[in-house]
């Protein structure tokens, strides 16, 4: 049995994160699904904490029909030392054998570390970005349709663009 | 739906641990299983990481035959400020409606903060326990009968008495 | 007997800041006055530690015959985890009932913890800014007209000005 | 006018504490009241928050009729690094020209630091310690004999002997 | 004999640091080179690590022919609180009675901290910055031309260009 | 060139850690000595700064007649995370082919990442501990035979045994 990592901010998860998934578990048997910078929220680039977004990926999944046993989600915090990173993140997850991101840092950290890193195919990434959905969430505008229904309900529920709104007027550093 | 939280360190996982499981699984619906002390590895009280105790809960949870769709493990690390603990534990889960402990300090905390709070009934306290397994993996004795098979197999693998062998004779602190 | 927070940085204390706690004297009985972003100074942003701040707080209250009686000063650092603010500014402050500030993250994160949160009416709020006199400070200009005269004579004490400029033409991050 | 340096837990405040403070205030004019390990709360040997500690003081100090303008109080965390402990603790209180301590490693690591140090005079040093009085919060004796009226009806209110009992069972460590 | 301190990032150590540090063997007897931002690596303004750092150092200075008895190099980590750096650096650097920077706020620490401060002449500022060398790295120009051979070849068998250019695609904040 | 790692507390340095630097350096090359615990001094098991023992190698070694071109100090500080501490150590240190260190738990996580370590012979390990020439500051008995003359001389200059002195009254916890 093959397991993949997948390392995400899901700020918040939409479409293109459910279609690389989809993707990924046809490469591999199981995916460990970091929730990277687990340690923000309530902030214009990272506005929902830890365990709202493991509620989205969770609540995606199962409208997509994805087992749960073909993956585990692990919330994972920044560090300021990049090299330090990367152990922390072998000491938090479960064993896999091939990560896989596109961002180069990320990427060439885990190489550095030993660990064999693949691409993601994007999906429609002139469309589907965490980026576009924050924005869309600040102005108003259809932010519904590039996430699953399930997530589009759950932000309804927990004020999602209410909290960006206020978020968005902070003087506070984010 | 109702959602039950439950912490645990897991050092290792053992029987009394998936007896109280199952037991929370017929009060509420789903579980949050809160991994503690999640940044500790390789000290006497603490031998296993986080990322090794997540695969022991999902292989016995497994061999048990409870559906990954009752539960979702979240890994938490220990504050230095008590009060400071749940407000990170509730950023870092999913919403759940009452917290299952039998730790007194844990329970205090959960409680000032606004969480109903119960106790779990004990399996066998005398002998299902971690601080029993850890003994015997150190002594030599039989620690297999304790944990389910999955587990036993997997600490089997991963050399769990060497290192606790290993890590007894530091004169580290823990 | 009614307890207010006030939270500010105080970078440096200015006469609309006075004004503030003359106003909010008037709804409560006495008032928590937060030092925040205490970990903080030597930087363009923060030029004064808490100590000093929490002198020139001091000083200005006694000037205006505001006693001692009627307020508290605590020093409190930022917190890298939004969510876990508030719950140590909780443990670090005596109980209050209710919360006073104009800043929208501050004011949600305290309401997210059931805290009763209410706006301060700003006092020539295009004039008394801290930016304000931290940008006449290092410009030469007349900062003294914004300050209470204690720190007026405080700051040119500790020789604000002239550590305004030193810091200004630092290239580290602040 | 000399300012003194103060520095204690006060977990919780006792008579001892309310002599001391009574004699320092014939040798200097006004006192920086310092709460340490301001941090913690919830563990045997520093069950109060600095929040709550600071109630006590207040309290104590107004019951005995010594005016807040005498002295203000500071709460500082412990640092792991005690070189680096005076530098925080100089940032982050007002000026002062001598510190009064009996703990020989806050004693000495305050005269490395160039600062004058002094004794204070015990107060029935075999009866008014806060170790004392958590022994006997914790045995049921009475306890009330050793604090300041204000501080025992404080304490009752809050429920501090729940809270030492409940504590006293945790496995968790201090 | 008289002992010297240096501070700088030395990201990469290039011939004006050379420079500088020949001028002050001039001036003292031995020169404590502190590795500022020791925590950072594998970013844009911080692309190397703290070992990396002190082997370039090392390097340059054997070609050099300075006596490794002139010199001791000691890695030190940023701190968010400025006043606190400077304790920490006294702890972890051996005894030095005068310090060279042309950093307006590290002078300022050092100097509030009554050490001796005193300012480097720069050779060829122009030309000779760490900046520059970063930026010839990352745009492929000739930066072996701005730092000792031996440096040089360090980079090269490195990798750092190609480090550069990865991190500098990333998106992750520096 | 072969490059070795080596690393201890040196609290403080003495005649068994000469000892085994001299075997070392007929091992391999050049050593990097690792200062560990550099964060830690004014405590009973860590009485001097990492600058103060750096200063004890230092001069120790030139005692003894080892180049410093053979050996490079670095200071690093402990790590609540263990796995985490190698990762730091990796980023901190020049390059190093073999770790040499007797402590199990040490050695368990250099070898657990992929580094080769072996152990060093000791040298009178009755006699020569730290742990010893500790007590013997403490006691007032004749530590000087345990260390290198420079050392000795070194910390009566430092006042070595009053520091022990005052520490080990103190109640606060190391």
């Amino acid at each position: 049995m093959t397991t993949g990592l997948y390392v995400g901010r899901f700020q918040p998860f939409h479409l293109g994160h459910l279609e690389a998934i989809r993707h990924l578990l046809g490469q591999v048997d199981e995916l460990v699904i970091v929730v990277g910078s687990a340690q923000h929220s309530h902030t214009v680039e990272n506005p929902f904490t830890a365990g709202e977004r493991i509620t989205m990926i969770r609540r995606a999944l199962q409208e997509a029909n994805i087992s749960p046993e073909k993956y585990v989600i692990v919330p994972l915090p920044d560090w300021d030392i990049h090299k330090v990173w990367v152990a922390h993140l072998l000491s938090q997850t479960p064993a896999f054998q091939v990560a896989y991101t596109n961002e180069p840092l990320t990427g060439r950290l885990l190489k550095e570390a030993g660990i064999k890193v693949e691409h993601i195919p994007f999906y429609h990434r002139d469309k589907f970005t965490a980026t576009e959905v924050r924005r869309r969430l600040l102005a108003g505008e259809n932010w519904e349709e590039l996430v699953p229904k399930s997530v589009a309900k759950y932000l309804r529920q927990i004020g999602g663009d209410e909290r960006m709104r206020e978020i968005s007027q902070s003087d506070k550093l984010a």
